[in-house]
Parts: structure tokens; C-alpha cells; sequence
């Protein structure tokens, strides 16, 4: 069996080697995390032959055993991969680098990635100064590509964050009470859900792409635009605006809920529509073409599908229903219907124009067709699912119809 | 009167004319909030003489008459700042910004300053082919400076989050159960100050810094080493490892709370130490002595003093009480004594060693001295104070002693 670490390594080297980089220099959490289990301030170097390096800025007392997959861990026998003391260097700042790596004996690389999407510009012009000889080459899309494949370690972390996402969202009819407002029903499901593990992380790609643990929506907030690129919006606060605003629940209005759950590291992603008493017809018959929908995608989470096909399938589907004009929002529609999730909200792939890319078993994406009714909010919904060779499977499992949350 | 706007937008022309920058195009949530009191995706294109323009990507329904401080919302008399239309520009790419300052008539800019700190490598190589004659200054430790003097509104809204903030902190004594976590009383504090208004969001300056709502800590918890640069560490969870890692809180721990007040979109910052029964002598000595130290600080923030001056007396101060080898960490100890607050916690100025700069009223700091008792926890205190002519000004106000959670 093949060590967990060496599995991700094995995933990296992959997207180094296509495109003919030597050696990589890993900077963000999100990375580190991917390819060592740990997370440190420093950085990771990465050569296609050979060791990791890991050049340790914080904390000051971590230590080279601290590092890497502890064999079992993953359920698996071969032995762990903590690194040595010569590939583990503490380090005051960036410039000792080269140095170290010199009189280990290696030469700098030729062709060195880093995270041009991650790291700020003040600190790539640093690494270029660092590595003059070097060709730096932005790394961060084959990062995202390499983490987009899950081990079977990493779809287990998914589906128990699914687990424990969905036994909350069980509590959601409990915890409503006539009167309240968005933000309110919101804070009472956070707190089931920090109960249950949630570690209130929310990480995404993409610089200012804040929001709380997630979003609750209802009535014609929902129809509010936002400047960021998640699904729907929401006014909330002028210094966040996304998700909800303190509107109070009223009778005929949906609700939204779509939070995040990320109980284990790794984040599944599932989303609920409930109503305060009944909601008009064309409601209910959105809803229903969302989850039509959402069946006819889980026919093609498979094996060699192109992530644009199944975007654009599902506009002419919406179309045919005649709910284009709503489908993922009204003032502002989102150009997606699915995006991976994993370590950060928006992982590869995504379902949207342009994208290329190729459907792999393993994969693991969030799929969330939804529609905003003017005077009612969202419906819909979403759910995770892991791409199989003939479909995909659905791992967030919970009742999919609009929950009156006063017929308890 | 001078219009809300007008004022911070003079903060940041000052720091324009400093780098000698004819212009600077904002990106980040934090700068477009600052100047605009709006967030969108885009940019803001702030030439030293004229009026700013923006260009938005999203919302795309956003409108100029959205944009700026409305007259009369901080309490002055002055019309509003709202864009024209000739100053207000949805676009789709950042390359059709230049076009548009052309047509506007405006050169483009020969020095113009970008947030190097924020925007990636990609972004800021991006931009450099928008602008190829243009030099580029990376200006996001002067945006830092520009903020970190606040003006009368901005110091009513950390002052309005610090009274909400130590409201929420009153309740902490009646959410103690015996038996609980760090975790479980984090939880039911996090729900007391959402209810109270709070956020959510822990916006911080420099990648990576995540966090959720702020942290508690317990025990030997509080020894343990984080790899971000907050005051202490706390094992956390492998993917985010900083704050409570689901410690019992036991008799004879304390207990220190350290949550980020973010109710106004403005953060002030607020740590109160609790006990489960009686802590060891030593403990009380050293929280008496942050006290103190706290005291001499607050004489000595005022106009003309410099950062690292207060840093080098804190240590000595400690150093002469005997207690320097746990002051702000054991294993790891934390390199300052204070810091700015504001839009995000850890704005300019910084209390530490080589920061010269000197101290200018109206400026916002949390003073928080710390330090960790083995076998107890941390001890200690932290609040917000306003820079003043002759001392600072305590805005978060709060019993200050170690409060005994079984004690009511």
C-alpha cells in the first residue's frame, strides 16, 4: 500500500512534471497541508527527484517527526513519511534557501514553481531574487488540478463532513421559531454545527472572497447581487456584503440555507431550501426542475465528461423549462452549476463555460442548481457528490424537498 | 465640515504625495471599503488631483449612487460623495481600464501604486501589461499607514464594537457549565456575540492568517506554538492549528478569551482571563503585573512616542518582575505588545522592535500583555485604546481582574 503523503506527493510531481518544472516551492496553508499535514509558516520545496525540504519560519519548536502522514493514519501499512533533520531547516527568512539547499547538494532548479495566485507580489519578487538563475513558473492552477483527484483518505474526510453537515441541518425545523430573522435562525444552525465539529473555517481560492461559515437566504434578499463569485448572493453587511441581512422569515418566503461544512479539514458543501408555510406554485415547480436537474447531472459525474458540457446541458435544460431567466440568481446569475470542494470551498473542477477540463473517478464536486423567485427567495438545492466510472455518487444524504418549517 | 470620504481619501493622498505616486488603483476589500464604504470587485483609480473612478466587475447591477458616503451618516453636514457617471464603469477585464482613462483624457499614470502585499504575483503582472509605461510602486504598507490614524467616525465604530464586545463578554461566567471544553465555551460565546451583532469575519492583514472568531484558551493549551503571528498559540486543529483544541477546562486552569469584536465592520480587540477556582499564586502575580504593565502603557500612548520604545519598555518592565521567559508565549513568544485595529486586527501601528514609527493622536491600538504559566494557562489582559495628546484613551472597558468562573 502506498503511504497517504506519497499518494498527493505522487499527485503534485504529476502536474510538475506536465509542466516541465523541477521543483516546487509550496507556500500557502492550503498546500503545505495537502502534501504534508501540517501547516507551518515557511516553505516546502519540492524537487521532482528526491526529498522534501521543509524550511520552517513557524513555529519555532516544530520538529521534523511533526511533519508528514503517520502510517496508519490513512488506514494503510507502510511506514510513515516524516521527513530527516537535513530536509527539515528552521529558517529566519527566505534568503537562507538557496544556502541550504546548495550544501545539501543540490542545484538550483531551472524551472521552479510557486503559487503566483497565492503569493503576493512582494513575496514572488522576493523568491525571484532568491533564485535569479531560475524560471519561475505560477504553479497555483496545476496545485488546484493536482488536489482536484481526492485519495480515498480525503473522499472519507469529505464524506464525514458530510455526515455531520447533514445530521445538523436535521436540526434546522427545531431551531426555527415564527419571528425571527435570517441572522438569527443562521447563528442557532452555526452553533449545532460548531457543536458537531464544524471548525468555522471557511477557506476559499481567491483573494476577498469572504464570508461566514456560509449563507442563509430568504425572500428578496436573495435577488441582492454581490461582488463575490459564490452561487447567489445576499446584502448582508456593507463591509461583507453576502448572505443574509436581517430580514426577518415571513410567511411565503423560502429559505435558503448553504453552509459549509467543515468538520474534518475538508469541506462538503450542501444546501436546503425550507419555507415558513406554503410558498406560491412557481416556487414548488423550480424546485422540482433543480432537482431534476441535479439527477441528470449525477448521470454524468462520470469518467470523461467535460466540465462545460454539463454547464451548458444544464442552461438548456433550465431554458426548456423556461427558468433561465432565474437560474442561479436575477439581477446577477452565476456562471457555474458545480465546483469542486476539498480543502477550500472552490476546488477544480468547475462546471462553467471554458472549462475543459476532464471528469476523473475521485473527483469530488458540489452540484447546486437553484433559482431565485422574485417575492418568494432561493430554491433548490445542492449536494456533493464523488465522480464514479458510470455516475456520480451522492454522499451528502438528506431529505431534498422544501421543509415547511411550521408543519412540525 | 468635512465629508467622511473627503477626509480618508486626504489619509491616502498623503501617502500617495510620501511615495511620490500620481495615482494608485485600489483592490482589496479592505482599501475599497476604506475609500468607498463599498465593496465591489474591481478597482478604484484614485488620481492625486480628481476624483476617483471606479471600475466593477461585480455586482454587475451595482450603480454610482451606491458608492461613497452618504452625507449626514457620520453625523456632518456635507453633500455626499457619490461618482458621476463618467467616474463609475462596469467592465469585464482589467485591460479595459486604461482605454477608459484615456477617453476620460487622463494620462496614464507614470508612477502608480498597487496593493503589492495583497494582489498575487499573477495579478500585479496583469496589471504591468495594462500599464507598461507605467512604474509601479507597491504601496500597501503606506494604505496601511493612511488607515492607521482614524477619524472621529471610524473611532465611534470601534468604540461602538468595544462597548457591544464587552457586553458579550459579561455573559461568559453564566455560559460556564463544570465538564466543558475550550471548544464548547467558545461556541456558546461566539453565539452570545453573534446575537449581540457580531459578524463574523476576522479580516486580517498577510496570507494565511486564519483564524475563526478569535480564540480560548485553557491549560496547557496555551503553551502550545501556532505558526501564525498572533499574541499565543493554542494546538487548534491539524488545519487550522491555532486557538482550542477541545481541552477540558479543569480546576485550577484558567481560562483566556481573546474573541476579535467585529460588530460594526470595525474591530477592536479585548482578552479577559478567567479561572476554574483558584489558580496558583504565581498566576495572580503575573496577571497583576500586565496590569501594570498595562497602565505605564496607556500613559505612554500618546502623540510622539515611538513603537519600539513602548515594545523595549514592556520587556525590560517584565524582565525587572522576573517574568521574561513567559511574557507573550513559552516555547514561542510573540514579538510585540500591541497592535493597530480597525478593518482588520492587526493594523499599523505595531509595538515592536524596529517599528519607528511614531505614535499620532487618533490612532487605535490593543495592548495585550500576556503570559503563560505552566500547568495554568495564559494570564493577562488586552484592550482597545485611542491615542491621545497626553495618554490613551481605555475604550473597551471591563472588569479587569481574573474573574472565577465558579465564583457566582
Amino acid at each position: 500500500m502506498i503511504n497517504e503523503g506519497t499518494l498527493r506527493r505522487q499527485h503534485i510531481l504529476k502536474q510538475l512534471q506536465s509542466l516541465q518544472a523541477d521543483a516546487c516551492l509550496l507556500s500557502s496553508s492550503v498546500n503545505l497541508y495537502y502534501l504534508n499535514n501540517r501547516i507551518y509558516k515557511g516553505y516546502c520545496y519540492l524537487p521532482c527527484e528526491g526529498e522534501a525540504i521543509h524550511f520552517v519560519r513557524r513555529p519555532l519548536d516544530l520538529k521534523a517527526e511533526d511533519i508528514g502522514f503517520p502510517a496508519g493514519e490513512t488506514g494503510q501499512k507502510s511506514p510513515g513519511s516524516q521527513p530527516d533533520q537535513a530536509h527539515f531547516h528552521l529558517i529566519r527568512k527566505v534568503e537562507q534557501i538557496p544556502g541550504i539547499l546548495r550544501e545539501l547538494g543540490m542545484p538550483p532548479a531551472e524551472n521552479l514553481m510557486l503559487e503566483g495566485d497565492e503569493l503576493s507580489y512582494a513575496e514572488w519578487t522576493r523568491l525571484q531574487q532568491c533564485f535569479p538563475n531560475s524560471r519561475l513558473i505560477n504553479g497555483s492552477q496545476a496545485l488546484r488540478k493536482a488536489r482536484s483527484v481526492k485519495t480515498p483518505y480525503e473522499q472519507s474526510l469529505i464524506r464525514r463532513s458530510a455526515e455531520l453537515h447533514a445530521a445538523s441541518y436535521r436540526s434546522i425545523p427545531r431551531l426555527f421559531r415564527p419571528g425571527m430573522t435570517d441572522i438569527e435562525l443562521s447563528i442557532e444552525l452555526e452553533r449545532i454545527m460548531r457543536l458537531n465539529g464544524n471548525l468555522g473555517l471557511f477557506r476559499t481560492y481567491g483573494a476577498d472572497m469572504d464570508v461566514f461559515m456560509g449563507t442563509v437566504l430568504t425572500g428578496d434578499n436573495a435577488l441582492v447581487s454581490s461582488p463575490y463569485d459564490f452561487a447567489l448572493g445576499g446584502a448582508g453587511h456593507p463591509s461583507n456584503p453576502i448572505g443574509p441581512n436581517g430580514s426577518p422569515i415571513l410567511p411565503g418566503h423560502s429559505v435558503m440555507i448553504d453552509m459549509a461544512g467543515n468538520f474534518t479539514g475538508y469541506l462538503d458543501d450542501l444546501s436546503r431550501c425550507y419555507s415558513y408555510g406554503k410558498l406560491p406554485e412557481k416556487a414548488y415547480k423550480a424546485h422540482q426542475v433543480a432537482l431534476e436537474l441535479q439527477d441528470r447531472l449525477q448521470e454524468r459525474l462520470k469518467e470523461g465528461e467535460i466540465c462545460e458540457d454539463l454547464y451548458f446541458f444544464s442552461l438548456d435544460f433550465v431554458a426548456s423549462q423556461g427558468l433561465a431567466d432565474c437560474f442561479m440568481g436575477k439581477n446577477q446569475q452565476a456562471g457555474f452549476v458545480g465546483h469542486g470542494v476539498g480543502l477550500v470551498i472552490n476546488e477544480l473542477p468547475v462546471l462553467a463555460p471554458k472549462m475543459k477540463d476532464v471528469l476523473e473517478a475521485g473527483m469530488v464536486l458540489a452540484i447546486e442548481p437553484k433559482f431565485v423567485v422574485e417575492g418568494v427567495g432561493a430554491v433548490g438545492i445542492e449536494n456533493t457528490f464523488v465522480v464514479g466510472k458510470n455516475q456520480g455518487e451522492k454522499i451528502s444524504l438528506l431529505e431534498e424537498e422544501i421543509i415547511d418549517l411550521t408543519n412540525l
